[in-house]
């Protein structure tokens, strides 16, 4: 996105008109209720994504077809598999990861990325966010792996990975109840480590709120958190730190 | 304490008085606002113990005074070094542990009893609630062994001591923060755990809270949790297990 | 296991190879995502155990017949009668245990093992979770008791079961809405209490929030608590007491 | 007070004033930002009551003064010895509770009441609210008795007082950290059962949180719960109560 | 109840034996799992009552059966269409108020006791709440009046029933939200008033908790107040106050 | 509505007789127990409104019927298409704004009134919220408009709206997940904001939690909250503030 | 604050250089640390406000220098008596008012402006807030009314002030303990309320969250709530309403 | 750290003695209590660090002189002055940044590192939160800018600095009250958040926890958060990303 300084100097010199001057500094299309982005590809190296929960199914395909109009990639979240039939509509190449609850198309090759992202998760329970995770930083071009059921409760599981965690840049953590695995792999790994703390459990888990907060009082420093059941965001925020730091386009 | 159908058997027989059969029936004397209970270390198997935060210290005097006429053991929690002069005052051979704030006085020898207890702390924050737990398992006779600074921070630390930890009978796992240690213990020992979380920590682990939650949600079951900084209930506790399991008079 | 000591000399020696020495370190078996722990039942004592909610029916089907090829017990905790009969399949010798929402399977007598330990309970709601305690325990082998429906609202009833209480070696209290009894039975008994706080209550209950925050709060030392609902979890805890301290194989 | 009805035909009649008619529908006296509120004696039974934390020596002084010439009573709840010192100057003949922290004028003989209330506690340290509850019994003329340190820790010293329990027409219960005395109280008497939880704890009792959740849960019946450590308005309810049902002017 | 100094006599008097006796100082009858409690309409001066949820029909049968085989009366509080069919199974005359979610039966007329209790609602939608508890007040044998949709946003509403509120001897103030009524009645009567939070409301009232905390802050002293949506609780405590202070078997 | 005053004169005068004047002093019909309140238009400025949820049918369609014979405009919130079906029965001219959940009936032209609403949503899953409060502000003769999808997210979004933003009078900002739409118009406009937080998010936000808290402690004044989606209460609001100060009958 | 369409124009024409532009474009002076926005009055209609809390006496005094260089009015609010000194130091034409701990300097006559802004307040303790609000609005240059100690525990008290309250544009309720004012007042009048709730009040007032959430929960829509004893934001809004539907420059 | 696989070998081969390979295993040196981490830094790519609040001065000077040994950097957090001159009795040359409350050592030049930090702050308050981040980040060896007082009060100016935010690799953005700067940054920029609530604010920020809320469930993706006022977290998350994606020993 041009800085305020290059338009004023483009509308002075002619080669910009007022009006398109204005729309630039604002810079997006008004298409009624629904604003699509579609500059945010560009400012943000992400393709839009649609967060399915309460969308209905005419929704779905609308924003679906919309959105595919301009870009070769597209990412829906949480999707239950009406709402990804509602997608095929528009797009009939998408595909269902059923156990992540995702919906990705994608048209032409996948553009690799630099970087390498690992998702550890807890327990069998937590692997539809991890899964969620994993194939969010694979849809941004990064290599990835899938570390499961290493919580905790059986440390020796977890410590046999430590070779293949070293050579991640970026560590994604999964867990729900006590949420401790956050803080052993930063203990054990100078990593970095984007913690997603899980819904699973029950009583005083109190919906995740304590993996959450054993997350953010980790003892380990170098772990920083996202909501609750967020494993896109932190696949998002891992992707956007590697584009960062690494480069690619 | 005899049981109602003895008591009952007794009166009739014409060994107790009425007032007697009666007095037995509720087992105490009654000495205006503050009950001594001294059946209670015959019930309980412990001597009577104070908790000094919030009592002047011509209450402890008198308090001290009074138990220590019946019983030759004392044991004073988080006394503050005011109170535990005010102790003092009845109790010259008190002794004062300053890290643990606990004071305690043992007339004639400690009688040992079966039965180990390791006490296991995540930072040297957390000491003071650990030694309050040892020094109290201690005072019930028992052996103990104090494991500290070995919090999931350095999951290696911890691992170093597993043999240790396996003499015990019973581990107390004191951690505030993210209170990730008693998952870690308990998910690497076959032994019980009684977790102690503390108020170690600032910001999102409201008061000990966080580590709190995390205990009661530990993925490994064999965890169980007394209230925030309460190492003199965790050791309580462990005294009585011993003592109903592995006996001891 | 081995501890590390033991698997240098041995490799030394060369009684084990490189591979295997490095296996025993880790000491589990990587099946995919499950990672199935058999190491487990002869660190920790105890048969592997599948808590039920969330779990796919076809999942519960592989996951039964998987752990049966290497065990002769199982327990499935929280199981609906659909997720029942999925184990079924895999072990038609399954029992349900309706009440207490438990399925067990025990092939071959079961071994019995020192220790008793009593269940009460405050309310009829109560009870599915005090019977999820009960079955617990007395699958791993031990002498158990139920003393139900004794709650604080007519103390006289909890007052009658006393001696019947002083034969158990640990006690279970299991209780929902203030969750008083926990603190009236340790003030009642010298036993060690585990309480376990139910979600039964409305309103104000906050789903066991009370009764947990009033069982940790017992002006009874000797008391520690588990997750609410958590029956399993007590009597986990309460087997793993009794083996360290009371031993049996 | 006069009806609205009645009013209009004094007014009508002429034997009120139009301005005094207004007057009586309003009923106070406007002094300023202070509305002294002479009506309340005379609409609610009670003295005027000042409720000291946050107001200064000088507001003290000057307050009880403009009551006290109304009122041959005042009460003034919460009062550190600085306060109480503020209100002697205005009032020598005032007397200081210091374990209840509250400040009594009494002039004139206290006019009694019918009606019994007995004030039980659970701990010493719950001995400040539970004196603040008798003491206000006591200063509206009705018969008290403090019935103290008879917390569940130790339920026989509880049964033994069943007898006097039963003399009182109303019932008030003090107890922090649990609050299970609430509870149990109410199952062994059917007498009605006022609750006042205390913020005596730590941890987990949130600033007496736990007790209040508890009592608010109770399950017997016939409990009601004030705020925690209101002792005053447990007796203020009472007192209302005995007036309302026994009479008494 | 007998005292233990009556049974200790009786037994040594040989008028019981010492079964009689024993049994006596425990004063029930157990019955397996369901100890229903006979003697507790003599202790509290109420019916037993059946509190519905989560209760199967099989269940609501045989225990509505037996509690009427010793009793002439039966409450059975928020129960669904489906359970009252199952009570009517066990009790043919027993009556469902529809609104109130309540089933009674009454075998031979109502015993009438002393004492009115009004029974003041806020909005319509807490007209259920309110009419559990003016119904289990009339039960008790009570007058009661139903003075409803009086909310504070029309303070007017409220005002006018003044006079027939002063009849009252007991006011039950029900209200959600933001749960005002209970203050601005006790502010404008001096009567006890029993405050009940219900859960009607939205969003921040967070099920009931933003009324139940306004209650407890009641800036009028003489509220109390019972778990939200508890309208039985209500009345039961104003029963038990009545039959204290005004008397009637 | 008259003041006391008046209704005094006019008894006195004789031009109002006993019984009115009483009733003009509470103001309202009884008619059992929903005290419909046909002098609220009078004395608010607004049509009676029906808050749908928990309603049955039968009771909208009797109350709508009731409403419609005093007030030619009627505004039922939060209703479902079935809610809407009862008032039709009633009202067949009655409109659904199935977006906003909102049935209104306007008979008759609907008064304009001065004065400009703004509302602003943050994301798409907002406007149901933001709806409710346009149609609401709209019934009450207001101008709007609606300026949805501009949530920081995309900051450059909403700076495109800042001139019409600044020709409305009174902005209504609704935002659900972190809330931070309201802090950001309020930063970038000197215009009164009234915020509405909404459920919209998931795990942390906690049912709107997260936004509401955001919004209480915006870092720009000139911000105050409603409840929790209460879309309805912030338009109310805004009328109220527009013919308080902009007048129009 | 000029347009971009404005500024884009202007620079085209070369009113204006590049320089002047971008920095219109960001309208702000750049002083390191501490960006003094001096562009806010202007766009805010309101001088800039200092918050003391935390802030030292140094800083104060050279905060207070630089903003009087600019504007003739400043407010300082939650002043200490020192935080005051230090003001004075650089304004000693500053006024405080200790009550409502506000500073205020106030050079040459203050502007009036349209609209009278009525300050209803609980208790005598909330009267800092009430008063912060006040004179609040008084320095914005509006005409205000102090109606305080008139809470619902004496609702006549309020009552009588109706007329008073209907000569305001908008109401600022200030409440503590169980906020309910802020319902009663929107209740009697059809005027906006801005409500604020207090932290006056102890136990489960929870520092002020008991009135948040009785505000929030309002029966009575037409009220919006800030932060806990923020008088000052309260009162902003409400001059910021002012200003957008009254005018004066 | 050698592989276990590494330490067999090495072992059998007799290249190290049994006791060093078990020491290896571990991996750290037992110095009684406090187990100082040698091999943290080169796990972890950072110098031991000092949280200082809680600790004595004494237990400063000794674990200053002890760390200092081994390493030429030290880093001491939230220290007071009193804790500073502890500090600099173990080490004269220690620096302290009083506003950050941060004590640094640093002997020997500082080893820079790739990769650029910016810190964002929303107001003046936050700054010593920013300022131990931004310090901290220093300290790694990376290249830091310090954005300060750019809230979204005055959202232009942040704006303003869209430039230089665009040259930094990971943007850490720290703020108090509502916390919305987080979600703005994140809207506006591509690169990596890293959100820092902080506890400024009073009411219903509860300590920080509405800004970690707010942050947690910020409508952009790419922001993860640490705890309340964890400035040291954040910028030691930062350093790890930068070492691990863009190396620097």
């Amino acid at each position: 996105m041009k800085n305020p300084r290059e338009i004023l100097e483009a509308y002075k010199q002619g080669s910009v008109e007022l009006e398109q001057a204005c729309a630039e500094l604002s810079g997006f299309r008004d298409l009624g209720h629904a604003k699509i982005d579609h500059d945010r590809a560009r400012r943000c190296g992400a393709p839009e994504v649609i967060f399915c929960p309460g969308k209905s199914t005419a929704d779905l395909t609308s924003i679906s077809r919309e959105l595919l109009e301009k870009s070769p990639t597209l990412l829906a979240t949480r999707a239950t598999p009406e709402q990804y039939a509602a997608i095929q509509t528009a797009a009939p190449d998408a595909v269902y990861h059923e156990r992540a609850r995702l919906v990705r198309v994608q048209r032409g090759a996948l553009q690799t990325r630099p970087g390498v992202v690992a998702v550890l998760s807890a327990g069998t329970s937590d692997i539809p966010v991890a899964e969620e995770a994993r194939l969010t930083a694979e849809s941004y071009g990064h290599e990835t792996m899938g570390i499961y059921d290493v919580g905790v409760a059986g440390i020796h599981r977890l410590l046999h990975h430590r070779e293949r965690i070293e050579q991640a840049h970026i560590l994604i953590v999964v867990a729900g109840m006590e949420g401790a695995l956050a803080s052993v792999v930063a203990g054990m790994s100078a990593k970095p480590v984007l913690a997603v703390p899980t819904s699973v459990g029950y009583g005083a888990s109190f919906g995740g709120l304590a993996a959450l907060l054993a997350m953010l009082n980790s003892c380990a420093s170098r772990v920083a958190v996202v909501n609750i059941d967020n494993g896109f965001g932190a696949a998002s925020l891992a992707a956007s730190i590697l584009r960062s730091c690494m480069g690619g386009s």
